[in-house]
């Protein structure tokens, strides 16, 4: 999470503006509150970490004793983590930390439930580059978080060969043989296929995994077949609204879904701000 | 929009990283190609100068042809832009293009649906700050291309006086005066009210804004009354839940839904890569 | 004060370039030194918490006791604070944090001279954005601190119609209706007049606050008098060269003076070393 | 002028922050306008190069015609520049021109009214480090346009050794030694003096440059004889205030005034916007 | 290449600073010049596409025809580029394009001396981490222009289990399978062995890629044929003084060498200017 | 060194990208490690304050305990350092610390190697602007730590006068003059000469150093002599290729050599990790 402080600066700068009038204007400097986070729906908690980046962004003085990690799964009502500093600064960073922690806990709470529509299977779910602008390493974690896996990170840590670079390129064979001439011996390469055919070709190049792109469940078992362990096998293509456990038993690998990250129900959680009093 | 280009900075580093490596290696640097961004769903389409932006940082050369305007109502199948240009070009920032893209747009399809709820009654929708870290700009944008109108946009250009500021400063009207005296001319003071006792103070405090936060229907109804014109209200709390219609009929003046921005389903587009040739 | 570091950043980049090649040459890296900041002249001070900030940003090993605050009116001779530390980072960043201290408590100072001249009237002393660039924050808080009240701080906090916006708009009631319909509800809507004409188009209008610009005393007793109460009402066009409580007795609420940001007198203060040491 | 554009993003940023909400709404998009920067008061002119700097960085349609050159002396009344381009982009990047152009043609002006009370001698008019936090470089360059030239830009491209630095290292001699042995060659060594004394320790240390510092002129004239042309020599402190003919008599080669740069009156020009039409 | 332009930025403004003062005080702002880049002695020309970019950031006028493609090998005398444009911004530009283009090509010309020695052979010569920090791209990208592959470009698209990972996760095989569970299934996991046993468990362990660090070549070649395909293999350890050849011949797929960037020899490049005249 | 930490950042994120997921996957969070750098052959250790700047960035619980300071002449075999902190940052960052320090401390064995090399002559070794981009400030203080002195940092702190400034400026006086005009009066001028003519020339306009390029040892003791003491004098040309101590001997006062900075070997340096424990 090397880059959560640009994120977090960002995230600040784009809410406070000049600077929280509100706060500067009725709350005295030196007053200290305590607060509460608190779960309003059940969820699977993700992010605890950036809640004192955020804070502490603003004050170094702000403490936050977290009750649970990342991955726990929460029943509602449910206290997250309490926290304790100026109360200037608590009330100015709230909703940045909350907008952080929700969306998170959103993602790794959907996630959580895909993983387990496939319990008992072989298959893993995991994510796709329909991320937020500027989230993405965030968001993957909390697909981590929620039990998912990562697929690549960007367009260079793994190879993904659609449609149209294998007509650019003249064919599979000659797609697949130009990026391991390019890449790093370090990364796989992946075929995006669309019918038997194609998962035949990209066999044939001895490619590493092989993406069943909007296949119907009865031919993507027996692409997997055709496979037969030679590569690895993913599904994909509007799998958020796809029966997710009738895909896991057609025996693929992995099912990547766009929804996990791009369609997000952010998660209800809550600061209560219990006490306050003047600092000694 | 002073800053879209940092966020597009941003978005396609985290995707290219180190290079598109696949598109580096199978798509010639002099290949051509054109496509098109096609709605896959109903939508008020939204952030479509953005899609220049993304692919002009990539490459000059790349053209878009907009068939429609931000704003526009479209049926699923519409073509809503032509691109043109280098074939690397288009597909590295396909991706990138298409998750701001989507994501705007079903702000603006979301918010369109709520100012048709409330359609006849007085009431404007209007967002909140549960934004996107990194997006503000942009999705409060979506909320005015769908219909709505904007709250504050942080925390320096607009006072909300809450429970927390009031307990601080000893009461309504003290927070009011102090904040009086130290923001902008140019700035409304609004407060935040749970009861008909607090809207009595806040009218007596001579505040520009009531809010009414999480209050029944038919105590809102009688909060309005009790303003009677002195100061606008605002309906607020779980806003998403809430049947609209039935809030907007209170007579408000403004109804703040936060899930218009923490919840959204991107909307479905996609860029279809008709043609693709060497150029000459 | 969000953005602080990075200004000082950037003037502290600028000043030592690649090092302060005097002080590391004559003076040990282990020598510690005293000093203390004197006002060489009368004046407001302000901007004291900017001098641990450039200090500390070289070595945090430097304390700053500050003997007064913000606002507070000095006699010369008078000790702001004393400072301690390494001799180097003291000696190294003695021009920059003066820089800084010297400009805002000139502001600070003319802005309580301002504010003094208007004493007994209903008249605010306020800036305008006439400000250096890369200091607006800065400058206006130092005219609060001298007394002032602030202006909008952009263009985006505040709408304030000129003669070029109306006839872009087709008259003043239309360029009021665009702008409502276009800002958050929390921004005040404030018309540039010339006439009485005009001051009672902007009445009609039913605008939040109406310009005098450049007009004599007696019109704006005039259209003082006009406006009734209706709306707030602000002098504003050179009046840094203006007898200031003839403007403040035609009943105007505000004065806004681009002077006090543009044409500013440095406050005289040195920073005075007094022993130095080799540490133990 | 390397880093122009930095600054101007920032003063962009500051001045427009979400958007110039007036402009926006008043002004529609492809409204054109045309407009003419008057002098206001006799002064000479000093930035002009920023003016499309500021503008174009808001619209690359805007096209600013010079009527003169950097160091002009105007007279009131005098057109500097015409400009013409989108109105939006001409409304909104008003202020922050007019902001930078003001400040430099101060300086100029005021740098020049030095270098002609000194007319005739051999005393050369140079600024200080005390410039405004970001604006070096911009400044410095205006008290060149202005007649005057530069001392050191900042602490690593000269030498100057004062009393705490002579203090630390055990003499004027140690103290020059040691500068000698740290710094590139390309750079000269300049010791500050307070007493004919020092000035003869200095000659002795045989450095290139002697500064006296706030010297009376008697004085000032005996160590100019003294030093006899074996350094350079400089008049400095508080010379804001003084004669400066009487002091350029003395026959020093430099006079370094801090109040070029640190208390400047913003020169009178505004942006006329003449005519405005919609365009084809 | 997405961040050159930052580097570019980078260095040249640590080499221009102020301003390049010699420059601009003798060559008029509107001499125009040409010139050629001449190779002084025999290399692989790598870094051709920076040219434009160094002297384009200064002035979009400069124009460069180049005369060779990167990878070309060139003889001593050869004209590489010719330069043609404002003479200010080819001389200010030059030591800077140089700077990068002569350390590319050194980087070039070294790996493809490396890919040379073990031609004929099955092993490719690949890089390591062992790059100038803010120049791994593009160092890396020479050694691809050298003829050379690259080794995963950093920390996150590769897995490289060495001995300390091994100690800390509890033997080889349980580092392989935390490794799994936790990186993108595009990427392939590597372990570095010191002695046959290691190689042993590397494969029993299912690893990608065994690297056979600081191995003398005679266990080398065992180690190969106990791996027997199984994996990849790479030779490691102080390559840059090996002799090649030999370790090629124990059949490893990969010789990883740091000296292609840690040591590298600038290739000697001139920047020629022949001719300057006014521009018209 | 004002910078670093900037440098630090790029070099940290370009090699960490989205994460070490080989010490993630395998290192607990809290595992404990120390180590030692060692000297693999003999140096001069330069840059030994970059090592905690690095691993404090990754962890503020990293602690370096030094063996030496910069400049030390170190055995193989030497510790030069023992670190001590969470095995994950020690691993993570291992490969950074040493790009630098390895750098740093190669440039300071190779100057030291030069400064011996005219040791008993008034010859100073000094280094050039062909240093690494992003690096010049770093690699410049190597120079000095190996015994060396610096020749102007960038293109702003001193005047080099060459032959196309020459020809621009029409003729050595007239750039001279020119060059004494616009510059600060705390820089020194310099004019490269290539033949005894325009050695003579540079002496009549009473420049301040007069550089012999790529002049033959025999001319270069004539035009010594020629100067006579009324000017430094400097001799350049591919000097890390010529017999060093035969230059010095012609008595020039500088040699500077290009090969100190761009053509590099690095100290060869390890981070042995010799135990590591789970922390308690």
């Amino acid at each position: 999470m090397f880059d959560l402080d640009s994120l977090i600066q960002v995230a600040l700068k784009e809410d406070i503006g000049w600077g929280d009038i509100t706060t500067e204007s009725c709350v005295p400097a030196d007053l200290h509150a305590t607060g509460a986070f608190i779960a309003k729906e059940p969820m699977v908690i993700c992010g605890l970490f950036t809640i004192p980046r955020v804070f502490n962004t603003l004050s170094k003085d702000v403490t936050i004793n977290l009750h649970c990690q990342d991955g726990a799964t929460l029943l509602a009502g449910t206290t997250i983590a309490e926290i304790s500093g100026p109360a200037r600064a608590i009330l100015t960073g709230e909703r940045t930390a909350l907008n952080i922690l929700q969306r998170l806990s959103g993602i790794a709470t959907r996630t959580h439930e895909a993983v387990n529509e496939v319990d008992g299977t072989q298959a893993k779910i995991c994510d796709t580059r329909k991320t937020t602008p500027g989230l993405r390493e965030l968001e993957k974690y909390a697909v981590r978080i929620g039990g998912g896996s990562n697929h690549r990170m960007g367009l260079s840590d793994g190879v993904l060969i659609k449609d149209n670079h294998i007509a650019s390129a003249g064919g599979i064979e000659k797609a697949v043989m130009a990026a391991r001439k390019r890449v790093p011996h370090s990364i796989k390469i992946e075929v995006e296929t669309a019918s038997l055919d194609e998962v035949r070709q990209a066999i044939n190049a001895g490619v590493d995994i092989i993406m069943f792109d909007n296949m119907d469940t009865s031919t993507m078992a027996e692409a997997v077949k055709l496979v037969n362990g030679r590569a690895m096998t993913e599904a994909s293509g509007n799998m958020g609204e796809k029966n997710l456990r009738e895909v896991a038993l057609t025996g693929v690998d992995l099912i990547s879904i766009g929804a996990l990250t791009h369609t997000v129900h952010a998660a209800d959680i809550s600061l209560k701000i219990g006490s306050a009093r003047e600092s000694v």
